[in-house]
């Protein structure tokens, strides 16, 4: 039989058990599972964020979008608002999904964070948690102007009210002077790349280096297609010249892709889940003696259940319940 | 430089944005995390049990083990107990556990794996989930003795005790006559081998379902090396010839490594995480009012905090305020 045969030449190392095929198991049962990934975008409107994210992932995440007039711009509720594209490459499949923050500031998006989290610990602390939908955010670009002639008071805040609860990953909507110290100095903690293994090899070790020397990341995005030198590239044509995106030259383009998508996006995503979710989750299950009170609620929310007092109002009703005690042997003693 | 000249070459292919690598980069974190299994061993003693799972594994994991004298035996408290091993393939570790239950009802067998998952539950409730210690059960071979010429009741007795809580992968001690058809005329829910996607290729079917057909295993374990046609084998001698382990016309022992190590470990250890656990836990959180005391007491033992009372104590508690508030007002209308 084939398999027979198969399975005898497979042992014929007779000191092979086999379980070194389990990282191959893995690997097969992810690609039959198929990726989400969650990236928001941030920063002010008029950086090419847009831009940046479809040349990014050669898709048009936005191709539902209509451009306002100026009238209609003013009397629009601008929301944060979420494209979802399944796309797929060489049999691999991905979900992935943008935030759009646009012209927010930090406070209405560390909440939209927040509720991610928070629908989360509802769904994983419920009853069916078959299939639960992830809406954690992964990664955040953060657009610094490249206007500002480096970060301004709004760009520290945001990121300093964000950098534990996102991976954040700094973004210079175009080449400018902002050095990675100049980050440092303002104590933003954005994304660390993983320390490197003393073992990998040289490669590895180099692209490593050369990726953390490169934040923040100089980019520019284009999705039309130019001519330069005789050759048709992505980029930007200016009237003194074009800016190709796919040039280490002329930009970080490839460098920025190749992080979040190449060699990254998976420890993206164990960090958020690792770090950032368990951060959240410990200050809301910590949060003072309500703590107790959430638990049953998130539990009773899922089963349907009458919810007991909160944790105050019970101690009220003991202390209730003791005066009235105290006021009745009063009562009899004074009989 | 020689990363960025890397780059470019990755780059070439314009319309390729990369996340197929996404497979990559969860194989090679899964292999920097190494990976761990815990097996049960369970059926009457004599049976071969650890001289199979020391084959399995090519390893002694019972070293320490010393053979006992018949008063001994008597007296001996006998345990379920665990043995662990570091074992390393090809720069794959494995944290191996063996769980081994001589001789032991279906009873005690069953609290143990339950109390595995109690543990895992409050951990998973608690605060710092950083290093739980998974102690889960992933797989339980069920030795069947080779003389009950079939399932006897205890057989039959400890599989549906365990079903809902274990993979079970039944093992025939040596060879005999016990056909599939009659496990499944007896209600046992087995471990039921995944289904084939129909994109496989027709080699991976066709191992799919001479497995599936192997069912029970019948297998015999050995440690020696004995000669047989001129080669050293592994196998053991009879005064009429030579069972060789890892032949397949001898026996089913390669079916049944390829099975539990090199093709469904993973899956053994995916199925344990989300049926079986699932449901213990789904039973744990409805059990009746209780849970929310069970809710708030795996979190209060976490938290070390001051447990509530009880909701019985606390409807009392309730009841009795009524009631005094009724006796007040009586009173008060009496005056």
């Amino acid at each position: 039989r084939n398999y027979s045969e198969k399975l005898k030449k497979q042992f014929s190392d007779k000191e092979y058990v086999g379980f070194a095929t389990l990282p191959n198991q893995v690997h097969r049962k992810s690609v039959k599972k198929g990726f989400d990934f969650t990236l928001m975008v941030a920063g002010e409107s008029g950086l090419g964020k847009s831009t940046l994210v479809n040349s990014l992932f050669l898709t048009d995440l936005y191709k539902d979008r209509k451009l306002l007039n100026a009238e209609e711009r003013i009397t629009q509720t601008v929301e944060i608002t979420k494209h979802t594209v399944d796309i797929e490459e060489k049999g691999v499949k991905l979900k992935l999904t943008i935030v759009d923050t646009p012209g927010f500031g930090d406070a209405p998006v560390a909440d939209y964070i927040d509720q991610q989290f928070e629908q989360y610990f509802r769904d994983e602390s419920g009853l069916n948690r078959k299939n639960i939908q992830d809406n954690r955010v992964h990664c955040c670009l953060y657009f610094i102007s490249p206007f500002g002639h480096g970060l301004r008071p709004l760009d520290v805040e945001f990121m300093k009210a964000l950098h534990e609860k996102v991976n954040i990953v700094p973004v210079l909507a175009k080449a400018d002077t902002l050095t990675p110290s100049e980050i440092e100095q303002y104590g933003i903690k954005i994304y660390q790349f993983p320390d490197c293994d003393s073992d990998e090899d040289e490669d590895f070790k180099q692209q490593d280096y050369e990726l953390k020397e490169s934040i923040p990341f100089a980019v520019i995005g284009s999705n039309t297609v130019v001519e330069a030198k005789g050759k048709r590239v992505r980029g930007r044509l200016y009237p003194w010249g074009i800016v190709e995106v796919e040039n280490l030259a002329h930009c970080d383009f490839l460098k920025l892709r190749n992080m979040l998508v190449r060699t990254h996006m998976q420890d993206l995503k164990d960090v958020t889940r690792e770090i950032h979710y368990e951060t959240y989750r410990a200050q809301y299950v910590r949060m003072d003696v309500s703590h107790q009170a959430v638990g049953l609620l998130s539990l009773s929310l899922s089963l349907s259940l009458p919810l007991l007092p909160p944790p105050t109002q019970l101690r009220r009703m003991q202390e209730m319940l003791l005066r009235i005690q105290d006021q009745m042997h009063t009562q009899k003693d004074a009989y």
